[in-house]
């Protein structure tokens, strides 16, 4: 590796190579994280590197290799649901054990804004990833269509529409959200509403369109209410629109765990027992599910596992496999108290 | 900007000005995010781009800059922390807004594993990011060492020893235990315990010498139970071995919310009723402290400016300001129903 001399003084290869009583070979693996660097040898250099105050010059090997070893993961979420969604953080944490076991560095980059936006997806052209996982996408988003026209290697956890190139981990909302209605029927409910939250991605219609299909002819739409997030607040609101307008309401399937919570807290606001008066089921099997009392029936989502496969998927993407793959997993259904 | 060759049929500026019918100049102004470039030949310029499919090559203009306009935030979490503490969150998105406000972009690194601290810990020194916002450090931290070394601009939250040359923006732990125990002092409790988490983090040996300053000679270190983290788990863990060895207890300090929650939790399962029995006090007025049932007295930690305020701190050293800066911020005491 030849490190070009951007500044005069700048400490070199060779520098290291003198100081540690090494060839500039040797320094070279070290530098590039070859394995078969001997203890002493990597002692010495650590020691040399140190005092000679060598940087190695990534940006300069990239633009060689025109790798840079990293991968981003896309958090395409507003504030509230940053903290309120623990199943992102769950992905990010099995995306980021299966990316470091193939020695790859992530990169979480945050899109809360449309600046945000915008900066994202100059980071994404600037050659600083070689691939991104984006959780949460939602139609026509913006750093998707950047994705496409830069043909970036990309995987997404769900199946936004217009990303055609990219690989996919998705679970299967429509069967999972078809089965725990189902269930809540058995329990013998006969008005059963849904609060359904984030229409515009495809996890929020395919699993109004499973509660669809469970009611069959029993499905009314005035006991649907949408709301724009998978938040606590929102799952409040929609409970007490709901309560509003169909005072029998006796089951409600809410879009997600932290949905659930906010409509048992509304329920318990209205005077309502839960599950004596109305059964409440949610989604994800998140740390909402345990904690709110009742605790919930739900769906039980594998997050570290969509983690893990997208990761895998970006990794083949970068490796040069085809894009298009998709990868679905099941769910499956924890019956709790709350219904 | 001049593009080397990386590969013969990469398009360039050139390209791109010649199909927008525009001066390399305008293209490059537009590339390098100037604002100075008119509605009509911006637009003329995305067209082109995706025409000619040219990608800005960032690592070649940060090569010769030396700048990558992007900041790390190294999240040094073990797994569960990462999703049990909301404060993180709130930390992390007050710091991507400002430095979102500076056109910077952030970069989340997840220093999860040994393995994960190594990589971190090259891809700092490889140029990618300017400087570094670091979070929840421990004592002879390996990732604290490598930008010591480096001499990377970086800001702190919290003060790790051995960090000498970074800014730092922490808040009054020392004082705002030593409040908020005084508080639960005068509410009559006679017996106070202390579950002290994280004591080898300065946040978590401060709030002990917090506690201990408010006691004076009431202080007992038999009433004091050291747990690893500020989790929900360890909270419950420290509760049933406080109540194994002091039965007679009635008022606990709470090193975070997470561990109050899991500290109330274990009193229930112990047939002790919160506050009557027992008054729990938390700390960091997270979402934690509303939810808990009864909702928790605590301090609010101001999350969202401690990021906002390292942010700036690590964007006046990549200025070129002096290191060594201390910012503290105030916390306040919230009195609600656990004690």
């Amino acid at each position: 590796m030849t490190t070009p001399p951007v500044r005069p003084k700048r400490a070199t290869v060779h520098d290291v190579a003198q100081e540690a009583g090494v060839s500039r070979g040797t320094v070279s693996r070290y530098v590039n994280g070859d394995r078969y660097v001997s203890a002493t040898a990597r002692e010495a250099i650590e020691a040399a590197i140190a005092k000679v105050g060598y940087v190695p010059n990534t940006a300069a090997r990239n633009l060689v290799m025109q790798r840079s070893q990293a991968v981003g993961f896309i958090v395409h979420e507003p504030h509230s649901l940053f903290i309120e969604d623990p199943n992102i953080g769950e992905i990010l944490l099995g995306a980021n054990a299966a990316l470091s076991e193939a020695d790859h560095q992530m990169a979480v980059l945050i899109a809360d804004t449309g600046r945000d936006t915008d900066r994202v997806a100059r980071y994404l052209s600037g050659g600083f990833v070689d691939g991104v996982i984006i959780v949460s996408a939602r139609a026509n988003d913006p750093i998707t269509r950047v994705v496409e026209r830069l043909q970036l290697p990309a995987a997404y956890v769900g199946h936004p529409p217009g990303a055609s190139s990219a690989s996919f981990v998705v679970i299967d909302n429509l069967g999972s959200a078809r089965a725990i209605t189902a269930r809540l029927v058995e329990t013998g409910r006969r008005r059963i509403g849904m609060i359904a939250a984030a229409l515009d991605r495809d996890s929020g219609s395919d699993r109004l369109a499973g509660f669809r299909e469970a009611l069959g002819e029993r499905f009314d739409d005035r006991l649907v209410e949408p709301v724009p997030l998978y938040s606590y607040s929102a799952g409040r609101d929609g409970m007490q629109a709901l309560l509003a307008r169909s005072p029998d309401i006796d089951g409600v399937f809410a879009a997600s765990d932290a949905v659930a919570a906010g409509a048992v807290e509304a329920l318990r606001a209205a005077g309502r027992r839960v599950p004596e008066d109305v059964g409440v089921v949610g989604f994800d099997d998140s740390a909402w599910a345990r904690r709110t009392l009742p605790a919930l029936s739900t769906v039980r989502q594998p997050a570290a596992r969509l983690g893990a496969e997208a990761a895998r998927l970006v990794l083949d993407r970068i490796g040069g496999a085809p894009g298009g793959a998709e990868v679905m997993l099941e769910c499956e259904t924890v019956w709790r108290e709350s219904a």
